[in-house]
């Protein structure tokens, strides 16, 4: 028999929530949906509708930046990837389209092992500076020093830095890491960065001096982080956490730096909810990835896929049934919330009275029970 | 490094429940089943049976009006559908009941834009009138003022004002919305509202001077106003919260304002669930459209349906094997509780000892596992 | 507006637990598994093995029941049923059997309406007491009065008043009811009663004097009763709330009045939960209706299925691979835990270090999650 | 009416969670993967790895051993089955292997009849240290006296005493039982002892002076326990209970015993939750049965599968289709995370922010939904 005084110290468990956990408690009071403000920003840039494009190969290139833009959003090209790899991505994206499902980890392996080209960095911006688009670009920490400047001369608007993972402290002996504080002051572009999770992590990371944060850490449906690493927050409680941070930094330096969840937002309804979780912009891919403008030409992949010794994710086959305007603005004969992205958000503000998103923030929430259940009914007693 | 001092705060979300969550506790003391009493009282109105028919396309017309009066409950007829667009709905019904999956939701969309005709307004109601039933019509708050004159005038007893989501305060800029202490003050007929879902939004709606609420937003089979806004809450705890309204509202002023819980009921226990949540009756709207004297021929879908830019909702095929009154009252071979709703609250209210539906209100519940995995181990152990 | 001042009353759920959330967590201690005792007491009659068999026409006649004593165990015979209303039940459940599934809802209702006979309950007792073993006859509370001197008089044991539900009182105004009081004054054989699921309930029933009590509304295979009246408490919750009234009782009065947890009981695991959970002994209905030696001949169903006019449960094809002894003792070669029920009881107490069924009261349970997603992951990932 | 004046005791019941049920946060700092320590040490034994191989004899077989030596990880033999009741094992794995899904269960049960025999038991050590790897033999309880010497002289290195549950206290009244305390004074070797799940049973483990401890009874793909028994708790709190356990018994002693986590860890995800939760190494089981150098031959069974009396758990076909050095280290194609887990578990690390695996212990984690809902919403949607 042993002595067992100490009081033992037992690890403790946070419960956390994603999108199909949660449902929206309409508002006691109501307001017209065509007369809610739906604007975003970042830095001096005004968007009309609080909705970007992932930086990912399968959803963005530079005719999705120019259409998007058309349409009061922002696409962010991704500078990682095939379009600064290839001078005609067309081609490669072709390929990929076509592989087996068998075949294409492998190729994807092998595509994304070709160098990245600074000149083909250089004339992806022009492109889209040419069409008068506001040019956001995503690249990786690792490149972000060798290729930022190039993207700041050529007249880039926005710079993403983007990592599965990010934070303020980065730790390395073999190399100086980036850091944040030190590239806000070099460039002059407003610096979104992400992803991150925690309230803490946000939080440091806008004391470096950033426009913006992307929020979200292994939700997305080509992304299979959690598999794999076991690592990752479902996106209610990550914009939670992150909101709250925002909110706090604002309270301590009266500067409100945008949060936008990014990734595993797939319908109107999840969109809705993290609106009312706090966010203050949805980054969405795959909605994307299934519109006939999008460069996977039915296929959407995540940027860990092609990790050569450790990859996650899957190509998944989404199709191209729709329209990005359709996805944003309707009209649609989809009844499952996959068109018609800011009809929804309106109507949702609408119904919890919330004249602007910082007023949809306060809506109230419930932890629910998902859908799934009644919809199986159905099947059971159907008796035609 | 950052400093954190400030008090971070996160947005809390309350736990909700519907039917399938929760189960009824046997009561310490049991009651003969053919000894308690369901009386129903909206306004002077009493029903023998707590009952209501949805006010939907694919559920009432003026028959099942007439034929749910005999029965001892009410059905609610939409004026805001094919009953108020068309002089002959039975042939738009049968059309609707006829088009493909692929096609429905697109010729819904067009049937729902002819304009509606103040003349059938009135011929419906006396319609019913003329049959010796209580007559209860449904409008939607945009078309109330203009309409609710209209059914006074024919002879209607009960108006229905019935919108996805409706509160007590609308906020408008381009119009003079709908204010219900003013519409209360015009009308003689007693005005159910609806649809509300939580505590405050319920008493501000009593406050106006209406004589019922219907609970529930986003729960019903052919609604899918969760996937596509993210907005709904689960039905025991939306009944709980606005039969708590009742209650405050009751001490206040000593008028006892019934709730009607509305949509996602689907089986007999569902209904015994929603009154011993606190519901004074419900509202039932798949269980009906399966029967053989239902107006939409074996069909089910939801007013958000057809709506033009944004549809929400699904149309289920739901078959028509079954009768009103076997629905009702049984007797039945039907072991899944889609048969004998009034046989089954009765018996349930036996179980709990509950003498009338006031009693039944305080019934314990628990939260409990779904069933389903009880059933699966049959199909994975069965040897032959 | 309104005043909200008042403070709302909301009705409070408490969680319950089934068999699927739980899990037993093994001792600081363990025994050998041959050095437990297994004992059960009701009354002055001693059992070797806590096992009980259900009074329903599928598990148990007369045969079953001296099986079973044989095996150290107690099968109830149920005497509302076909054996006590046909001279030849074998017949009727040859016929039964032999039914398709969409004609035998139909044909229980009309089997069961034939009424019961004097002297075949009286034939039943008398055959089993001719072969030695301990007879336990189950009757409706309806029928008692009646029925169970009739009972006493040919010789029997035990009698279990049983119901879907029971309380210690009844409101009838038509007729005085079963007064349990009354009934254990009048009657020398001990009475078991049920079934019954809450603290206080079960509280009640032990003061009138009863010598047992079993535990469960709404588990079983057989039954739908959730499904059609709401009404129904997880076993592992319903067997912990009536052990905590036992063991009240018990400091009350210095008896202890066993409990009896039936239904829902389908596994080993199941089993060990039940006693870790508090249970005295288990009843079980469908593995012994999956035997050989079972009436049903292959199939199970329960006493509410063949109700006139609000049938609940299902008949369920079981088949008939197993035998009593199997089923009970093993040795097996199954390896899901529906054979050797003994065996894994007296192992699962070794793991707790359990020396008997009341130390077994103490083993520590967890909440867990159900085990199904892991059985998943092989059909996702097999590569053969 | 009876007094209910005593307070009931209720049993309660702890929340615990398995491995789908949680999920890590990423740190507020984050490292180079290629910077971290994944050392770990049972006595003054250093692996580079903090992987072992299961004692099961589908996993782990003489070659095993030294290929997974070689690799920086231990293969525990397990002299209980095939290996020491069989001149030539290979012969009965290949029958095994070719044996029916309707036959496997016996011819397990006669396989595991055969003896075991001293000589082998010795044969199999020299042959191990032979090859100059580390060798760790597995033995029952049971057999520990007889065999522990034998092991030792042969040159055994490590000695593991495993069954379904170990606790320091075992009650036999027909034999002395195996007195952990004194086997680790005759012993030279380091005894690991296992398999524990609670936070008592493991500090008094400890307090024998064994060297390790093996954590988990229930979890494994192979194993059924649960079911058949009832037994078990999920990994990831069975992990943090006896983390718990060890830091106390290091708080009081300043010794550092390890524990580690064994049985239902399939993915990378998995084995960095375990880390996360405080285990210092990992025990894998199936993932090694799936790999082309495994002694099942493709087909994984647990131990207690051929109990004679009472088999759990299932054989299970998991494929040959990758290779030991490609499920530790990868490169791999591979998405779903069954492969390179050493680079699964560096970069989780990363981050995380964690040089080494104790600091790896303190990473956040937070209570999450299973991702399989987001995985369906494809199956919906996809238009194509």
């Amino acid at each position: 028999m042993c002595s067992t005084k100490a009081t033992p110290k037992f690890k403790q468990l946070k419960q956390s929530y994603g999108f199909d956990d949660v449902a929206i408690v309409p508002g006691d009071v109501t307001i017209n949906p065509d007369q809610v403000d739906t604007e975003f920003q970042i830095g001096k840039f005004t968007f009309a509708i609080p909705f970007m494009a992932s930086a990912m190969d399968s959803v963005v290139d530079v005719n999705m930046v120019i259409h998007l833009h058309k349409l009061g959003g922002l696409g962010v090209l991704n500078l990682d990837g095939v379009q600064a790899r290839y001078a005609n991505p067309d081609e490669i994206l072709e390929k990929i389209a076509k592989a087996s499902d068998a075949d294409v980890t492998a190729l994807l392996q092998q595509v994304y092992r070709e160098p990245i080209k600074d000149n083909l960095v250089g004339d992806r911006v022009k492109a889209i500076k040419k069409a008068g688009a506001i040019c956001a670009i995503s690249l990786t920490p690792a490149n972000t020093k060798r290729l930022a400047p190039i993207v700041q001369e050529a007249g880039g608007d926005i710079l993403v830095v983007q990592s599965t993972v990010t934070s303020a402290r980065h730790i390395s002996k073999s190399y100086r890491g980036l850091i944040f504080s030190e590239l806000c002051k070099q460039m002059k572009m407003p610096i979104v960065v992400g992803n991150c999770v925690s309230y803490t992590a946000c939080l440091e990371l806008m004391h470096t001096g950033i426009a913006g944060v992307l929020v979200g850490v292994g939700p997305g449906a080509a992304c299979t982080s959690r598999e794999v690493l076991g690592v990752g927050v479902p996106q209610i409680t990550a914009t939670i956490d992150c909101a709250a941070a925002r909110d706090t930094y604002y309270k301590e330096t009266k500067k409100y730096i945008p949060i936008i969840t990014d990734g595993g937002l797939r319908k109107g309804g999840d969109i809705c909810k993290a609106f009312a979780a706090g966010t203050d912009a949805v980054m969405i891919g795959s909605p994307i990835a299934q519109t006939k403008e999008a460069p996977g030409r039915g296929y959407h992949w995540g940027m860990s896929h092609p990790h050569p010794a450790l990859p996650r994710g899957t190509r998944v086959k989404v199709g191209t049934n729709t329209t990005l305007e359709k996805v944003l603005f309707g009209p649609t004969s989809v009844v499952h919330g996959t068109e018609n992205f800011v009809g929804a958000l309106r109507t949702a503000m609408g119904f919890c009275g919330a004249a602007n998103i910082k007023e949809m923030h306060n809506a109230d929430m419930v932890i629910a029970p998902a859908l799934s259940t009644e919809g199986k009914f159905y099947q059971m007693t159907q008796k035609v």
